[in-house]
């Protein structure tokens, strides 16, 4: 539906290009933002700005961060002899939710993947093993997705870090909770049974 | 989820104030956005103050508009002897998509409620009787929804505009193309059943 008014559909056309904003979303989130003052839209515009101006990479672990350091690297309290290693930064989020953990990260910020080009260097490994050796690390956790590309880069690194002395882990697969045997799938199955627990 | 990156803190908050977004979807395009080049994040930021700048409500019809007069009022080849009101410059989009009308629009910008302290002069009535009596407008076609208040409304219209000697029409009321009368409230069956037609 043609609108007529080029500014108007400019915006459409930007709100269209986000994850999960179709053209009828954007169309009346546009309309709500007409409806807006201009400095309720201005401080909108700040924020995207600033975002982009102000976030880099932690020059440690590769998280997001607005410093050199993210605020995991620079807090003294967190449990420096343990790393758990992410495939982005929003799975550290995921991670720092539970509680559970309170040591360091490493994000990788992507997977081993030959058919694109991604190699160990592309995922900071080498940054990943010069860190190991300095922190002294005991305890390496990787957390990444129980995939094809999930399961060969841990495979990978577990290969790649065993020679340097530390203990490797990776989290558990196996029926999620809350779920419903019934309903779930072979491999998730298979897995829960060879990763069985005593109780 | 606290995130500790104020910026993005701030950016994920701005987009939770829109319309249709929680905060997982917030979050979601806010890591998107992280990823796009400076450049396209200045687009997207421009766009929202260009908007925001340049838009602003036809002097005639209160349609959306970046110069004095929209772009229906501007277009010589529309029939000027025939209004259409709406509520909304959204609904004007929504009639021009049915590709059946070519006159004029009048926008109300909301519908009477004396509740809210909404009365006609809130809806631009006495800048429609001065453009029915300039245009020697001949027919007025209420388009608001069928609710109470759009009921009220074009009863409030209907009323106060026949002695300008125009024909006044309303939208049919009745079963939506494609329905299925079983699943109809009593209502729109009413209605249809009033409002039937000679085949």
């Amino acid at each position: 539906m043609a609108f007529q008014i080029k500014s108007i559909e400019t915006l459409i056309n930007e709100f269209r290009k986000l994850p999960g904003i179709g053209p009828k979303s954007a169309r009346r989130i546009v309309f709500y933002l007409l409806k807006q003052s201009k400095n309720e839209i201005k401080s909108f515009a700040d924020a995207l700005i600033e975002m982009k101006e102000k976030v880099k990479l932690c020059k440690n672990c590769f998280n997001l961060s607005e410093d050199d350091e993210c605020f995991f690297c620079k807090d003294g309290s967190r449990n420096k002899a343990s790393i758990c290693i992410v495939e982005k930064p929003s799975d550290v989020l995921v991670i720092e939710a539970t509680g559970e953990y309170k040591g360091l990260y490493h994000v990788l910020g992507g997977l081993l993947s030959p058919i694109e080009n991604i190699g160990p260097d592309e995922l900071k490994i080498p940054k990943l093993i010069e860190r190991i050796n300095n922190l002294k690390t005991s305890e390496i956790i990787i957390a990444l997705n129980p995939t094809v590309e999930g399961d060969s880069t841990a495979t990978y690194l577990s290969k790649n870090l065993k020679p340097l002395g530390v203990k490797i882990t990776k989290l558990a697969s196996g029926l999620p909770v809350g779920g419903d045997i019934e309903y779930a799938d072979q491999m998730t199955i298979g897995r829960a049974i060879s990763g069985r627990r005593e109780i």
